[in-house]
């Protein structure tokens, strides 16, 4: 087991550990908490592994049309129906949408109760489960309802990966590049020189990737938990990403599978406008394409016009900036704010 | 003008003070929430000291009632409905229901934008506004969603407590002789002596109780903001006076009203039990009584065993212990965990 920071353990035992489990937890008060999918897979064993505590356990919906306030609200229901008190723990047992949601409803119920994540997709290993943020959607915007609030402890078990669709596991993957693009070019070396092993999800590999990507993220939230500053940099194609998988009405596009897309036009446009050294994207559009991402949006079914609408809405809607995250070497990204549009419709319109 | 801790300014001179109110504020977005009543009496004046500055303002409907998620929501929907961003402010002008809500929309709008509050009622300017607790009532249960979350300054100016009605301005002053009770008993003796002014709302009394009152109440949050131990002593009288609330549903007793029978309760049980001498009892008797609050409640209303039943019920819907904070000398309380059934029964068919 490696342990980052103070509370993240990465591992391939936590899940079989009932001793780590019970030890970890300040009451036997628990509301676990779990999407269907998962409840098949792992909830038998969770509950087993608990048996000697008083473990109620509830299931939503899978999916990002469930991180809604009504999922929270079911949450909170639950908390209050089997009269858990500040002193009890909610466990979220899911990808990043029950995570989110969890931590919301945590540190609401009651001003706050304990939190325990055991993330069980990569995308939650490697990005999600780590840093503090909680939301839902609210009236159309992403997390417009949320808040910074850290679970007491983070379980990345990584036997849980198992399980994952070729595809959910490959959306995982662009997060895992992510880190490596704009934080450490050593490790998206590693990538490079790994291919094989990451596709064959080897667990030697696997516990490399997960903990090498919580080192970088809890150092980043370390600097600038409230998201201000450096924090940003981990938005690296995701301005992009989340228009893509907006105007697509998120049916069409796994969240990773955008971030993926997002990268390749964000690394695109670094190279247009001189920041970045054309090797670089193509040994990035490489590794994306090795592992068996797509570098290309289905422009059938959105636009390049409609994609930077999409753009432009979203910071409406946010009343903000917009502020892209450009690579400009290995390992190092800038924040770019108001960049030139026309650029970035150029690009658009004339990427893949 | 007093300033308590870092961020509590007590005067009578804030609310005209447009350059010291703007200097407060970090950019001149701004969502001004209130209740009807406040917002005919002061949201001309407060909307003409910022006229240069981008202001929306919404009001909710005064009263305990309206403490709902449902408020919560008409808050988030006008700061997303007028665009505010991470960097925009809202203010809360009015009672501790305002504040609490208005604490709460900031608390988890976008992840936690800027709150300054403006208490407007005496319960509000020495409690409520101070120490960061923010909330809605939920499924029944009082301030089930809530979270801990600091303002970035509150402004108490005591010229806006003219316009309180006699039985509101008497409620906040059971908060008042609550501070004195449980942690500053020279601070009792200083409100026996000036029963008169206080009567009178002399306003060097007033900047001298409210800025003591803050005082202590920072003083206490600075030790335990979450509640946990020390913090808790604020709580006096709190037990009985809620139950009361909730048995007449919160429609018959004000707050501090209901809080001040409370006192009395308490206080009965802690002479009962051999904590406290009487004689203290009967100066607190005496005060409350003096500034006009009633010190028994009307059992014609709510019966003692209708009492004690809220009392259990709100204690097994919080799944918690029943702890009484329960006064051991003048300016001494103790947390009292589990108290002995029989004796609150017997003091409560017995009182008066």
């Amino acid at each position: 087991m490696k342990i980052i920071g103070h509370n993240i353990y990465v591992g391939n035992d936590l899940f079989n550990n009932a001793a780590f489990l019970i030890d970890l937890l300040p009451t036997p008060n628990i509301l676990l908490v779990s999407d269907h999918n998962v409840a098949n897979l792992h909830l038998n064993k969770i509950s087993a592994l608990l048996a000697q505590y008083s473990l109620n356990a509830i299931q939503i919906q899978a999916g990002e049309e469930s991180k809604t306030w009504s999922s929270v609200e079911t949450i909170l229901s639950a908390l209050a129906h089997y009269q858990h008190d500040r002193d009890s723990t909610l466990i979220s047992l899911g990808g990043g949408v029950v995570g989110d949601l969890c931590g919301l409803a945590a540190s609401i119920y009651m001003r706050g109760i304990n939190w325990l994540q055991i993330p069980t997709t990569l995308l939650a290993q490697v990005d999600a489960a780590v840093g503090g943020k909680t939301g839902c959607n609210h009236l159309g915007i992403k997390n417009l309802i949320g808040t910074f609030y850290q679970p007491m402890a983070v379980l990345a078990d990584i036997t849980l990966l198992r399980t994952l669709s070729n595809r959910e596991y490959r959306s995982g993957l662009a997060e895992v590049i992510k880190y490596g693009v704009v934080c450490d070019a050593e490790f998206f070396s590693w990538l490079e020189n790994n291919q094989v092993d990451i596709i064959n999800r080897d667990e030697q590999a696997l516990q490399f990737i997960v903990a090498r990507c919580c080192a970088i993220k809890q150092e980043i939230v370390n600097l600038d938990e409230r998201d201000q500053k450096q924090r940003m940099i981990l938005n690296f194609g995701h301005s992009f990403g989340h228009a893509l998988e907006a105007a697509t009405d998120f049916k069409y596009y796994l969240h990773g599978e955008a971030v993926a897309i997002g990268m390749l036009l964000a690394s695109q446009l670094a190279v247009k406008i001189g920041l970045l050294d054309q090797v670089i994207l193509n040994r990035l559009a490489c590794l994306v394409s090795n592992l068996n991402l797509q570098i290309e949006w289905n422009k059938g079914l959105c636009s390049p016009s409609m994609l930077l609408d999409y753009m432009m809405y979203d910071k409406k809607k946010r009343a903000g900036k917009l502020n892209l995250i450009l690579p400009c070497a290995l390992g190092k990204a800038l924040i770019i704010s108001e960049p030139d549009v026309p650029c970035i419709e150029d690009v658009l319109q004339n990427y893949g």
